[in-house]
């Protein structure tokens, strides 16, 4: 697998550490960064994460066909704002990180209608609470998965390489096509993070709650609030962007769990109604759900 | 700090890890534990967490004035039904490590009324996923909150001996009125494994969701879900007492959950509105809220 021209179009956590797993993996590869600002210009070559680093003021358009691979590692909505500008012929390939697939894969289908195209849609699932370059690591791609998601008209040739690319760099892949992807997206990690979020308020603007919390100095709480509160309020650019993309399915979800928690409220209604064997059969539900989500079985 | 005999009533993971505690802070007590079952009874010989151990059935109703120290840790609801039989003098001091208050203090309220007795609520906040007097471990208590609730009556002496002995064990301790007790651990405990039983079930329910996950063997979620549903389905028997006793504030919980989440809702309502600003208002509270609950600033 050959790879030595690489353009990494926003280089934050994510592209950063790309860069540096590339780096280990792809020894010829030289690697080109485009980002925003001067301080992120400064740390990537301080950490030695790329070869070249470029402001996007400095290098206006990019020229695209220079590079095997172009990375788009920026929030989505400027994605959205490129695609309408790629070259519609050469091999250059181009992969993003967008943590939503349908509005970049409906852009990529309007610009490349009926040309075979090399543009593979990509989500590498790795969180971090950490933000910029300066959190980059290595193996942040190891052993994690990568959903790859071809537009129409892109080809296999492409697609095959890209799966092959991320799983050098150390993950698994798997195929989804963009509305699933989203959907799913929205129920195991979106409505997660406002779930998290919104559990902190409620508990926060309890009176009662917040008196005896502010009464002392050590924290309240154990294991299972702290693991529920560990995503809440975290990185608010992100989520923004995310919920903006994809809040048609957010929508859904968030309707869902509030019926659930109507639900689950009726068995423990008024002071005679207290459905027991319901709770329980809640309960076995959620450890079978929980056992195929997360393949603990 | 004097303790040579102690009745540890009802012997699980709690109980047997009070054992194991007390066994390596006060060399000189003998433990007696009380069991429903053979296999505890048989678990704690081997493991050696008590000196001698009876079946309820074999003993009847104990002999409580031949103890320094009673520990009732089993369920609330069967804590309720010995309370009556409590003796009114002696020396002998009764604490239980029940997950919720105003039902265990109001039944100790009205079988000591007017009468000074050393009956101390407390509530050890320290769970675990594991169950049984198997998962037993001597340093389960060592640096966790201690809540101590003394019901009306209750002597003060006993009171400080009981913090003492809690600060002793390893853990710290505060006081909390049982009201306050119920209504602050509906928020900071009860409605997070709500919420987190029902996330895994309503990402279960949904049927993209469901074909995705069960379409391969390596788990699609990332650390956001694998943390909000660590708690999901643990335990329910003691889930199921817990609602029970405190289903009036879990109530009320789950009422603020909804308003909460339906509100969120509004933010991303139609395809035109997409309240960017007052989702990080409600980003940027819940970091405060969270550095006030988890004192993490």
């Amino acid at each position: 697998m050959n790879l030595t021209r690489v353009l990494i179009y926003g280089m934050g956590l994510m592209g950063g550490s790309l860069a540096l797993s590339i780096r280990g993996k792809f020894s010829d590869a030289e690697i080109t960064a485009v980002v925003r600002s001067e301080k992120s210009k400064k740390t990537i070559l301080t950490k030695n994460l790329a070869h070249k680093v470029f402001l996007q003021n400095e290098m206006g358009s990019p020229e695209w066909s220079n590079y095997d691979l172009v990375v788009f590692s920026t929030p989505v909505e400027s994605i959205l704002k490129i695609i309408p500008t790629l070259p519609k012929s050469g091999n250059t390939i181009f992969i993003d990180l967008g943590s939503t697939k349908e509005t970049i894969v409906s852009a990529v289908e309007s610009h490349y209608t009926n040309v075979t195209h090399h543009y593979i849609s990509t989500h590498p699932m790795c969180g971090s609470e950490q933000v910029g370059p300066e959190a980059a690591v290595p193996d942040l791609y190891v052993d994690k998965l990568c959903i790859l998601t071809p537009p129409k008209f892109s080809s296999n040739l492409s697609l095959d390489w890209v799966r092959e690319f991320w799983e050098k760099i150390g993950s698994w892949t798997m195929e989804m096509d963009s509305k699933s992807h989203d959907e799913t997206l929205a129920y195991l990690s979106h409505l997660p993070h406002v779930v998290s979020t919104l559990l902190v308020n409620v508990a926060g603007e309890n009176p009662v709650t917040k008196k005896e919390v502010m009464g002392i100095s050590k924290p309240i709480t154990g294991g299972g609030f702290r693991d529920m509160s560990r995503i809440a309020g975290s990185n608010p650019d992100m989520w923004i962007s995310i919920f903006k993309e994809n809040k048609s399915f957010l929508r859904n979800s968030i309707d869902d769990f509030i019926k659930e928690l109507s639900e689950f409220r009726e068995l423990l209604a008024s002071d005679d109604s207290f459905d027991e064997d319901k709770i329980r059969k809640v309960w076995e539900l959620a450890l079978a759900n929980k056992e195929d989500i997360r393949k603990t079985k």
